[in-house]
C-alpha cells in the first residue's frame, strides 16, 4: 500500500488495462461487461496498430499494388493499356485517407467509453497489483491485464548508420510518395507484402531474407514454388545475412550482406526493415510488479489463461510475444478480461474461470499474390510428431475458375488424420486464399471429416472446387488408392469429389 | 421385346444413360463403379453446356469485363491506365481460346470411355425400356438416365422477326467481336451477369426484364439495392413485357416494349434473349416409353431420387426442370445412376438405395458486382412457412476490408431459427459473395449453431468479418438485445463477435 501524496489520484478497481490497442479494447470491452471498477491506461494516444500500420494501411498499399499489376495483366484477356502509371504521391494520400478513417473510428470508441475508465499517462509497477501513471495517479487493481503491444525491431547499428534511409511499417505509411528504390529486409509475412506490393507500384526492389525462401511456406512440397511465384520483378537474395548500412552517394544507403558464401551490396534509398516485432515493456518497471524477463526479453505465462505465474497480471496481444496477429489479439484481450475479472476473491488465487472458445485454431495469411496461408497443424509440427496422416492435394495449375482468372499457379495441401478422417490443418499458396482459409480453418476448427466435408455443397467454377479436389485426393489415399489424380479442369466441370 | 432387324446392333444394358453432357458423365462415373453393362448415348458431339456456352465462357467474359472496370476505377487507387482500351475481336478470341480448351478436355475424358460404353445418336423410346438409336442400334435396358439438358427459350415470334439480331448464350460466345449495342432480355442470373459484363466491355447495353429488380433477389430488404447496384452505366428497364421485334434500319434491329403503361422501343445491334431455359425431348418419342409431359412441358419425377412415377426412367440435370446449375446436375446424374443400378432386380420394382447426400443445401451464385448469392431457405420460404427465426444483417458499407478494395457496397442477411440456433439461409449482394456463400453453405448444411460459428477463427481484415457481423446480430436480436449495432469498421478492428 501507498501512502497518500499530493496531487495523486488513488483508484481501486478491480481490473486495469495498460494500452489500449486492438487487444486493450477487447480486454475492456469483455471486462466491461463484468465490472464497472476498471480502468485503462494508454500513453500515446488511443489508435491501434492494426489501423495505424498494420492490417489496414498495409492492405491498402496491397489494394493499389494489385491494380498496378491488373493493368499491367489486362491484355491477356483482351484489354489493351500502354502502361501503368502510378502516381505514388496519389497512392499514398488514398492510403492515408482512409487510414486515418478507420484509426479516427478507433478513437472514436475509445473515447466513448466513460472518462472515468480511462487514464492517459505512462503506467509503470510500484507493487504487486499496483501502478503507477505518471505523476498523476496510483491505480491498486485486483488484476491488470498488460497490453502494451509490440514495436518493430531494428538493430542499433543499422539506426546508427542510415537511420534517415530506414524505415519501418510504422513509418513507411507516412511516406509523402513512394521512394525509388528499396531494400527490403525480411521474409516474413510483412516483407513478403511490402516486397510485393512495392515492386508492383514501380518501385526497384531488392529483397534480403536470411530464410531460403519467402513468405513463410513450411510445407517442404510448397516451399520451392514461393520464389519464382513471389520474386517477379524483384532481385531477391535468400540466405542473406546484413553485414553493415551505410550511408552512400547521392543522398541513398549501401547495403552489405553475405550470401551464400559471397558479398554483395545494393544501393538504395530506403530500407524497410521487417525483420520481427518485440514487446514493449518500457517503463514498466516490471521487477517491482513482481516480473521477469527471460532469455528471450518476453514474459513467461500460462498459454491458455494469460496468465503470469500466479501473479495478477495476464498478458493480452503482441505483448505476449505470439504472432503479432489481429484477430489473436483480440481474442486474447477478451480472454485475458474474462479471466481476470471472471470471480470475486483474492487477486493471488483466482479461480481458472471457463476460457471462452478453448480450442485455438492457427489461421494465418499472407496477402501477396499469390496469396498465401496456414491453417491449424502444419506438415512439419505433424511429421515431428508422428501423426499418422496423409497430405491431400490440389495443384490450381489446372484448376478452372483460377485458369479464367488467370491465376492458375500454386497448390493446396490438406494433411488429413488416418485415424479419424479430420482435418488437421492445411497450408496453400494459390489464389483465394484468404477465402479458402476460412472454410478450411472453420472445418479443422469443429473437427469435421473429409467425408461430411465432401458431402458439403460447391459451385461452379469456384476456386474453392479445389477444397474439394484435396480432398477428394486425401480420401482416396484413405481407401488405399495410391494414384494420383491428374490435376485437370475436369475435375471442376465433372467431378464432385467420387470417382476418384 | 423387338425382333431383330438387320443391320441393327442390339444391346441389353443395366443402364442406358441418354446426354452426355454434365450430367449425363457424371451419371456414367458413378454407374461405372457399379456396373460395366452400360451404354452412354449421345447425338451432338461431346462437351458439356458447362464448358461449351454455360460457366465457363460466361465466367470468362465477366473475368475480361472486370479488368476493364477495375482499369476505370484504378484512378481512385492513385493508379493511371495510359491508353485504355477494350479490343473486342481479343476478348472473344482469348474467351473462346480458353473455352475450347475446356470443352476439349471434356470431350478428352468421355473419349477414353470404353468404345463399347459409347453410342453415338438421336436415342427415342421403343418400349418403357427400349430405346432406338438412329438406326443402328436398339438398346434394352434396365434402367435408363435422361440426361439430354436444356435450351435457352426463344419465342418463335421473336425468331422469325429479327433472327439475325437474335443471341442466346449459345450463340452469343461465337461472335467475332462485341456489337456496338445490345439488348439484353431478362433479368435473371445469366442476363444480370451479362448485361453487366457486355456493359463494362463498352458495349451498350438495353437491359429489359419482366422482374422489378435484376439479379433474382429474393429478401424484400436486399431488392432495393440490386438496381442500384447493378445498373450502372446501362438502360434499365424493369417490369416490361417485350411486344414486338423487327428489323430496324441501318442492319439494326427495334425492340418494342411495354413498361410501367408506356410503350418504348430501342434500336440495337443485337438482342440477348435469358429469360430461361427449357428441357429438350425432342424425338425423344416419350409416350412410348410411358412418359408425358405436364402441363408445364415437365416430366414430373421424385425429387429425391430423380425416378419417374414406377417406370425404370430417372431424370438428371436439366432436363428435369430445375435451376440449370452444372454442381446440382452433376449431384444429380450421380444420384440418378446410383439409384439406377444400385440393385439388381426387376427394373418396375428398385428398391431405395441409400442417397448419396441426402440434403441439399441450395446454393446459388450470380457473378456479377457486387456478387449476389443465396444459400438455403429463403426469407420469402421462411416467412411463408412461418418458421421462427431472425435475420442478422451486415452493411458492407462500412466493412473495413470491404472499403479498402473500395467494393463497399451491399448487405449480407443471415437467417437463424429461434429454436435451434442454426444458420436456416442467408442471401446477400456484395463483395465476395462467391466465397463467404461457401461459408455459409457449408454452415447451413452442417446444422451449425450461431455459438458454434462464432467461435470459429476469422482472419483480420477480411470480408469474411461481415459474416461474424450477421451472426452476432442475430445472437444479440435471440438475447433480447433488439438495438442494432451500427455498422462500422470497428466491427472489423475490435471486434470478436462478442460485446454487441
Amino acid at each position: 500500500m501507498t501512502a497518500a501524496k499530493p496531487g495523486l489520484r488513488h483508484l481501486d478497481v478491480d481490473l486495469a488495462i495498460v494500452g489500449a490497442g486492438s487487444a486493450g479494447m477487447a480486454a475492456y470491452k469483455a471486462a466491461a461487461r463484468h465490472t464497472s471498477r476498471l480502468v485503462v491506461i494508454e500513453s500515446s494516444g488511443y489508435g491501434t496498430l492494426c489501423a495505424r500500420a498494420g492490417c489496414m494501411p498495409s492492405k491498402l498499399l496491397i489494394e493499389a499494388a494489385s491494380r498496378a499489376h491488373a493493368i499491367r495483366q489486362a491484355h491477356r484477356f483482351g484489354i489493351q493499356a500502354v502502361g501503368a502509371r502510378v502516381d505514388g504521391a496519389a497512392v499514398m494520400a488514398r492510403l492515408r485517407e482512409l487510414r486515418d478513417y478507420f484509426v479516427d473510428s478507433v478513437i472514436r470508441e475509445a473515447e466513448a467509453w466513460p472518462a472515468a475508465h480511462r487514464l492517459t499517462g505512462r503506467a509503470r509497477f510500484i507493487g504487486p497489483c499496483e501502478l503507477q501513471v505518471d505523476d498523476h495517479a496510483i491505480v491498486k487493481a485486483r488484476s491488470i491485464v498488460l497490453a502494451t503491444g509490440s514495436r518493430a525491431v531494428v538493430p542499433d547499428a543499422w539506426r546508427e548508420a542510415i537511420d534517415g534511409h530506414l524505415l519501418t511499417t510504422d513509418t513507411l505509411f507516412e511516406l509523402p510518395s513512394l521512394p525509388r528504390s528499396i531494400a527490403v529486409i525480411g521474409g516474413g509475412a510483412i516483407g513478403t507484402e511490402m516486397a510485393q506490393a512495392l515492386s508492383r507500384l514501380g518501385v526497384r526492389v531488392v529483397w534480403l531474407m536470411r530464410e531460403d525462401a519467402p513468405g513463410g511456406l513450411r510445407d517442404p512440397a510448397l516451399r520451392p514454388l514461393a520464389i519464382p511465384l513471389l520474386s517477379e520483378g524483384i532481385t531477391l537474395i535468400t540466405r542473406a545475412e546484413v553485414r553493415s548500412m551505410a550511408e552512400a552517394e547521392g543522398g541513398q544507403a549501401r547495403v552489405e550482406f553475405d550470401a551464400n558464401g559471397e558479398r554483395g551490396s545494393a544501393v538504395v534509398d530506403k530500407v524497410l526493415v521487417c525483420i520481427g516485432r518485440q514487446p514493449v515493456f518500457d517503463g514498466l518497471d516490471l521487477d517491482k510488479g513482481g516480473l521477469t524477463l527471460n532469455k528471450e526479453g518476453l514474459v513467461d505465462h500460462e498459454d491458455r489463461s494469460t496468465r503470469v505465474g500466479e501473479s495478477c497480471v495476464f498478458l493480452a496481444g503482441d505483448v505476449s510475444g505470439a504472432h503479432p496477429l489481429l484477430h489473436e489479439a483480440v481474442r486474447d484481450g477478451r480472454r485475458a478480461a474474462t479471466q481476470a475479472v471472471a470471480q470475486p476473491g483474492p487477486p493471488h488465487h483466482l479461480p481458472e474461470a471457463p476460457l471462452e472458445g478453448g480450442r485455438r485454431t492457427a489461421l494465418r495469411i499472407v496477402f501477396c499474390d499469390p496469396q498465401i496461408a496456414a491453417i491449424g497443424r502444419g506438415h512439419e509440427e505433424l511429421t515431428r510428431s508422428h501423426h499418422p496422416f496423409v497430405t491431400g492435394v490440389a495443384d490450381f495449375t489446372d484448376q478452372g475458375r483460377s485458369r479464367i482468372k488467370d491465376m492458375n499457379r500454386g497448390a493446396l495441401r490438406v494433411y488429413v488424420c488416418r485415424d479419424r478422417r479430420v482435418v488437421l490443418g492445411a497450408e496453400m499458396i494459390g489464389p483465394c486464399a484468404e477465402h479458402l482459409a476460412h472454410l478450411l480453418a472453420w472445418s479443422v476448427h469443429q473437427g469435421q471429416t473429409i467425408d461430411t466435408l465432401l458431402d458439403c455443397p460447391i459451385y461452379h467454377p469456384v476456386v474453392e472446387e479445389a477444397v474439394r479436389t484435396a480432398l477428394g485426393h486425401a480420401r482416396a489415399q484413405l481407401a488405399g488408392q495410391a494414384t494420383m489424380r491428374p490435376a485437370s479442369p475436369l475435375s471442376a466441370c465433372a467431378d464432385m469429389g467420387i470417382g476418384l
